[in-house]
């Protein structure tokens, strides 16, 4: 079976999990709408995030900024200075490209080894592309001088269009974090080491955005920012790099699909002592799904600087003060939800010799947790009776369309874990037939059982 | 007890509820964050809407469209258009008003009956200041001509800012809705009834936001879009406002603070066959909630027009083909949050002359569901099990500090409906005390009953 993005974009669009945005217009550039079940989906893949990085874990706690904030906050951040992208025309054809990437792409199909492009200066960039690259699109090799293009969204609060009023969509959410940090421990009463999750869009005007949700220029963050003595860094940050794996792993990502990528010392940046890619197998090669950051002191100093405000800590135990080094484990929620798709995608031929496509979403994963299926429409009673009280407690299909046979392919095809079959026997011993998605297997149990039988497979 | 907008904003700054966004930068006019408690009481409002409103409603479907489209959404709707206010500025004292707010006030304070202020017309409004109106910051009537201000954030998506690549932040989420109204029908094979639900940020960038969370430029809604037979529009919109109405009270709304009010004939907007607003009594005054409006066929038949598809259904039992009528109960998720805060909030003096401050929150909705309390220091152990036990399946608040009656206060105060107390005796009998928030009565039981204990009170 080849898994490939077509297939799995195809199913996304066709059974509703991820539509082509504003679609009946022709669509908005890269732009995309997540439909019943993606919503689902996606929420579910939040859910379980905030789970684990926030409500079990004793030391952190959650929070929800405004996606619009001060503009002097994006200038201590730095990126109002240097969140940008370095643009070139071709002269001849007029096609615009990314410098770094046109370069990337040169040493990768060339095999050359040139240390890391993020490290390159503007003439640097220029200079080699002069040298080595002919444009992609006309093959000329005439390009303008680079641009630096600034990735951030920019808008106009209040009556007037003005410098004034201009501010900016965020284009990450760790930013919120750090400016309420002394508002969360202030209010919480919180001791070193403590964590604040957040999660919500972001907003970067990518030159070229792709792979269906991977790149996208509206996306979501599921951002931790973990504040820690100075001394404890290297501890808390091997402590969230194996938390972000595991997480991956008990939802069901197999670990042969994932690579840890610490980066070497001259890749790292300035202001960071220790970072780690994770890495996802995408059907399109590897791609980035999380980035873990011992950022040291930087944000909370930038932000001291530039505001005059104190963030330092006052540990009651030693008396001592010190601004707090942060390890940020960063995970895009559309990426990750990509990848819970891509890795649940299969192909199977059964015995029969016929295909059915099936999706092994862990069930804390899956849209729908169960299908009511009555065998017949005479059975839409007690059927009903089944949905509501299942649906008290988690989200349930109801399908009464078809053969059982054809039902349970389009259960299969859109990751229900169980398929519960309503017949006349039902009526009798008050029983329903349980089937399991990935095993086949059918099992027959009391009616007033499903719930807790369900609920039970959704822990992880 | 005078319940007043000032302690309540200063309990939800204090505790973390919500806090000014961008706080340390002097804030960004009207832009709030939602703190740890904030988050989860908000998330809890948003679930309880989604659980009743999708995930138990055997009609709806759900839905996330992305927050930016294709600007031609916005010319269909008729928002590029219409969506303004209208604005004059004090040529003495160069302030600036929105004119139809200025006789609103003017009309109130004088108790006149002039008719709905929407139904006045550009000049109406200026020849009605001319004649009544003076400044309200330095008494002088003179006034600009009125100016439409449209109340969509603008910003340039792609590389150039030109006109060719305006688009909005949507300033509802609606229209996510109706553009994706085909694309939900052929992949749910829904037939009708049926709802699509949406929670999702909207912007307006309003003149005079204000009342802390009530308007905000940036805000969350809960939207549904209900389509149907039109021959049966009057039943659908009876259902739903009953629905909304219940859901409030079901939720711990007293119906004493609550109004429904069913617009006249002339005060509805020329689409709508039937509009009921259901307004809280707020400490500021009754505010707008939920606006419930029989929309007919008005939203679709604007985007077959102007994007050329079909938006038609076929009814599979008869073969007739026809628009569906949509009914849209909408409503904005930081102002019901605001009103649940409100509700909750109560001063009680206590049988020893103390006072406490505790939030009635109804259990779903608290931020924390439980507490849970060592009487000492030497019991962490048993307690930080207990506490990772009830951590697995919902959010639970853990406090080792002062006097376990300072205890009980602090967590009346956030509305945590049960103290969990672990004492010497629990390591002996495996019980531990359970207080309850409202009647501040306790009972003893087993330490492993204590999560299905909760979880019933859960249900609403």
């Amino acid at each position: 079976m080849e898994k490939t993005m077509d297939k799995i974009v195809a199913l996304a669009k066709g059974r509703g999990f991820v539509y082509p945005g504003s679609e009946i217009y022709g669509g908005l550039a890269n732009s995309w709408d997540y439909g019943p079940l993606g919503v689902e989906f996606k929420n579910n893949v939040k859910r379980a995030w905030w789970q684990k990085f926030v409500q079990e874990c004793p030391y952190n706690v959650g929070l929800d900024a405004a996606i619009l904030m001060n503009p002097e906050v994006w200038v201590a951040s730095g990126h109002v200075g240097g969140f940008n992208d370095p643009l070139m025309d071709c002269k001849s054809c007029k096609e615009r490209f990314r410098a770094d990437k046109l370069i990337e792409d040169y040493v990768a199909e060339n095999g050359l080894d040139i240390g890391p492009v993020e490290a390159m200066g503007k003439e640097e960039m220029e200079a080699f592309i002069a040298e080595h690259i002919v444009c992609p699109s006309c093959g000329k090799n005439d390009f303008t001088p680079i641009r630096q293009f600034n990735l951030m969204f920019k808008t106009f609060q209040g009556v007037n269009e003005d410098t004034a009023a201009q501010i900016y969509l965020r284009p990450e959410t760790a930013q919120g974090i750090f400016v309420n940090f002394k508002n969360v421990l202030r209010t919480t009463r919180r001791k070193m080491p403590m964590g604040i999750g957040q999660i919500g869009k972001s907003f970067r005007n990518e030159i070229t955005p792709g792979n269906f949700i991977f790149r996208i220029r509206e996306f979501e963050q599921m951002e931790l920012e973990f504040f820690c003595d100075p001394k404890e860094e290297f501890e808390w940050f091997n402590y969230w790099k194996d938390t972000c794996h595991n997480w991956l792993l008990s939802l069901g990502i197999h670990d042969e699909n994932l690579k840890l990528r610490d980066h070497a010392q001259e890749e790292l940046s300035h202001y960071s002592n220790a970072t780690t890619d994770i890495e996802y197998r995408f059907p399109f090669g590897w791609g980035e799904l999380w980035g873990i950051a011992d950022r040291t002191d930087f944000d909370l100093k930038a932000h001291m600087q530039h505001s005059g405000e104190s963030l330092e800590y006052l540990d009651p135990s030693t008396g001592q003060k010190y601004v707090p080094y942060c390890i940020e484990p960063s995970l895009g929620a559309d990426r990750v939800t990509l990848a819970f798709l891509c890795e649940a995608y299969d192909e199977e031929t059964l015995e029969n010799g016929d295909v059915r496509t099936v999706l092994h979403f862990h069930p804390a994963l899956a849209p729908f947790k169960a299908a009511v299926l009555p065998l017949q429409k005479k059975l839409a009673e007690t059927s009903d009776k089944l949905f509501a009280d299942l649906a008290k407690h988690f989200n349930v299909d109801y399908d009464l369309a078809g053969s059982i046979g054809k039902r349970y392919r389009r259960e299969d095809e859109i990751g229900t874990p169980y398929c519960v079959t309503v017949d006349f026997d039902s009526l009798e011993d008050g029983c329903v037939t349980v089937r399991d998605r990935d095993t086949m297997a059918q099992e027959r149990i009391s009616m007033d059982a499903v719930k807790q039988f369900i609920e039970d497979k959704l822990v992880f």
